[in-house]
């Protein structure tokens, strides 16, 4: 590169940072001094809010309040409040969204629910199948296996496909398909699948479609309601910065509500739960996907991040994030010579998530000497180089600056010490 | 009551907390000034380990290392390490528990792989019956009713009796039961089952006995492997103080761990869940009962307040539980004159956990009048009093004080005022 072209793109990261309209929200995260994160699609950094709701959570409600905070502190509501706040996110209304365990466990309810709603009605007693994608986040996979196990083949069928395949997927089993469930952002290379579109295909055969949103929702523009998606999860430990393992949301359409059957039919989920009564009745709409006591301190951190989103909306997150990933593109590009790189991620911005991976022989060690050089991405098997662009807390001059040490972890082949080829345990 | 009947009874309070050999871990919580908390058994308080672990997991290790934690301080690992420290407050192996999910969701798992055990051998296909007790903590008795009608009554059939006729309907059922599923500790009276001699029986006849440790585990000496049970649940915010809505435990017998199968095959139960593979691969042992993502900051906390039991085992534990439960049933029988109590709780020790429960007319607002006097109890419907004995930081000398205040709302008729009479939602 010359000094020239480096100069020039960061008078153009200062710029676009002059005008971002969301540049307020960096003073709302606490970030290591120094630090460039490019991994908050993987875990979204400390809000500040989060950090004095933790303390109060433990030290105040807990501490002090003891188990009156059940209602003084209004715990019992948790899982309402925080879905209520993700549901303009995502395109829902507050009571169309819950917080409540994993992805994984909300996966296996919304399936439950699908198949209840296809398999009660006599017409598509037939219909056993759930299509979904091969390379979709193995969870959403093994999920349906599970069930399938249990269920017995004869009602519940993975099928998975590779993208190319879907749409001609739900022509192939339009009378036998129950349910199709992807990921909206695929988690390795970013391709957005067209929702409108695919659920759309879907439903003119009958099938219910269920989104993950991972990573989707606190990024991109997702509008389920007008989608007419069925159902949705999603979890909030990523771009939503609910903190590590914070607690997944559930999402229903409105019209499934009065139909909502799921087998982990928890005390929580219970119409009256403090009744204690012999019998399960499902309390009225999503409160049928409650299941047990809620992670209260998880669930109180969570609730105080999403305050972060208060005053802005989809769209504008959008907007930077789409800024932030080609700013970082076209860097890349301009200031980075290494044949090695191979782009993964889709060229085009509309069906691209917030996020570019790379494959790269070596990615495992240039990740690690990247958090060396304090610039944290990630890395997935077998050989990307994952970097996320979280739009509420970096700049394009942070995103300047990474590529610049990038540039460097190449050009002096630091990746190439021992120290960095070492794999641990979660990598 | 005479004033001379209160002294000695204040006197014999001291000599016990002289002699007592778990008086120095008072000081391992942090209680609010002048607050006698008898309601550890639904809510234990703040550990203050879990206060410094809470501020730490929070602001270095989610704020300053982030996504490195997983490795840097083995988040990864936080499953197995809290269960390797519950294991031995409930006579297991550490390999043999780990913490995850809830105890609805993790009675789930265990059902189901009870069930594929007896049903997977062709000899037993006919057990398809979990019996239970008829008042046993509703959530169990839901978590049945849900998996029964997403597998069918030919499959898994709830059968509900009451606690005296328990024994008689093992041999009812002996060649069609698959499962006993019973709480330990009753949540109301505190009634204690004879694990030894139930599991004992079921087995007799080949049907799987299932324990939910919710009130046992952290108070009572309970002894799992000893009693050959099969599988069991608890939860970790009661007598473990690990935090409102803390992550909830599971324990299997070794000679079932080469063949637990569940449906909530989520990727954290995976044999590798970094290889992001294709098809569900289950993990050796408890590990196939992972799920999805635990949350980890109520975990690490639940992890630090376990440390309270690093030097004491199960035996001090329930002796001191049993001292202040009797001295409080002593201070109460001698000093409040009030017809309209009634025990429901066993009078005799051995069978009867750390609670007392009274029935009374007026039970919710004494409980209500208690908690204005800074004396926490709780009530459980329809008309329970129920008070809670946390040996690991009530002393004697807390519990007269107790009886004191109770004795005080009484005489005064406190309880009367209109202010304690109406029920909030959490009760």
């Amino acid at each position: 590169m010359s000094q020239d072209s480096a100069n020039t793109l960061l008078d153009a990261a200062k710029v676009l940072d002059q005008q971002d309209p969301l540049k307020h929200l960096m003073a709302c995260f606490s970030l290591p001094q120094g630090c460039i994160y490019l991994d908050g699609n993987s875990l979204g950094p400390l809000p500040v809010a989060a950090k004095q709701r933790g303390v109060e959570v433990i030290e105040q409600q807990w501490g002090q309040d003891l188990i009156t905070s059940w209602n003084k502190h209004a715990w019992i509501e948790l899982p309402m409040r925080v879905g209520a706040k993700i549901a303009p996110l995502i395109g829902a209304s507050p009571e169309q969204v819950i917080a409540c365990d994993s992805i994984s466990v909300n996966l296996t309810k919304v399936l439950s629910a699908a198949l209840h709603i296809q398999q009660s009605s006599g017409a598509s007693a037939k219909r056993n199948k759930i299509i979904s994608q091969r390379d979709n986040f193995p969870t959403d996979l093994y999920m349906v296996q599970g069930l399938s196990e249990f269920l017995g083949e004869e009602r519940c069928e993975l099928v998975s496909v590779d993208a190319i395949d879907i749409m001609q997927s739900i022509e192939r089993y339009k009378d036998s398909a129950a349910v199709l469930m992807l990921t909206h952002v695929n988690f390795r290379s970013g391709y957005i699948h067209d929702m409108q579109k695919i659920t759309a295909a879907a439903h003119k055969h009958g099938i219910l479609v269920v989104w993950d949103l991972a990573h989707s929702a606190g990024v991109l523009d997702v509008q389920l309601d007008a989608c007419e998606v069925d159902f949705a999860v999603g979890c909030t430990y990523k771009y939503l910065n609910g903190g590590p393992g914070a607690p997944a949301f559930v999402y229903a359409a409105k019209r499934h509500f009065a139909n909502l059957k799921q087998p982990l039919s928890g005390w929580m989920g219970h119409k009256r739960p403090f009744a204690f009564a012999h019998d399960y009745a499902a309390g009225e709409g999503m409160a049928a996907f409650l299941v047990g006591t809620p992670p209260v301190i998880s669930m109180s951190v969570l609730d105080a991040a999403l305050d972060v989103f208060a005053q802005i909306d989809s769209t504008q997150i959008r907007a930077k994030s789409i800024s932030l990933t080609q700013y970082f593109y076209d860097a890349f590009t301009a200031l980075i010579q290494d044949d090695a790189f191979s782009l993964v991620s889709p060229l085009e911005q509309h069906i691209r998530g917030s996020q570019l991976a790379f494959s790269h022989p070596h990615a495992y060690a240039i990740c690690q000497a990247l958090i060396a050089k304090n610039v944290i991405a990630d890395f997935r098997a077998p050989d990307i180089l994952r970097i996320g662009f979280s739009p509420l807390f970096l700049s394009h001059e942070n995103i300047f600056e990474s590529v610049i040490r990038l540039k460097d972890v190449l050009d002096t082949k630091l990746y190439l010490q021992s120290e960095f080829q070492t794999k641990q345990a979660v990598t």
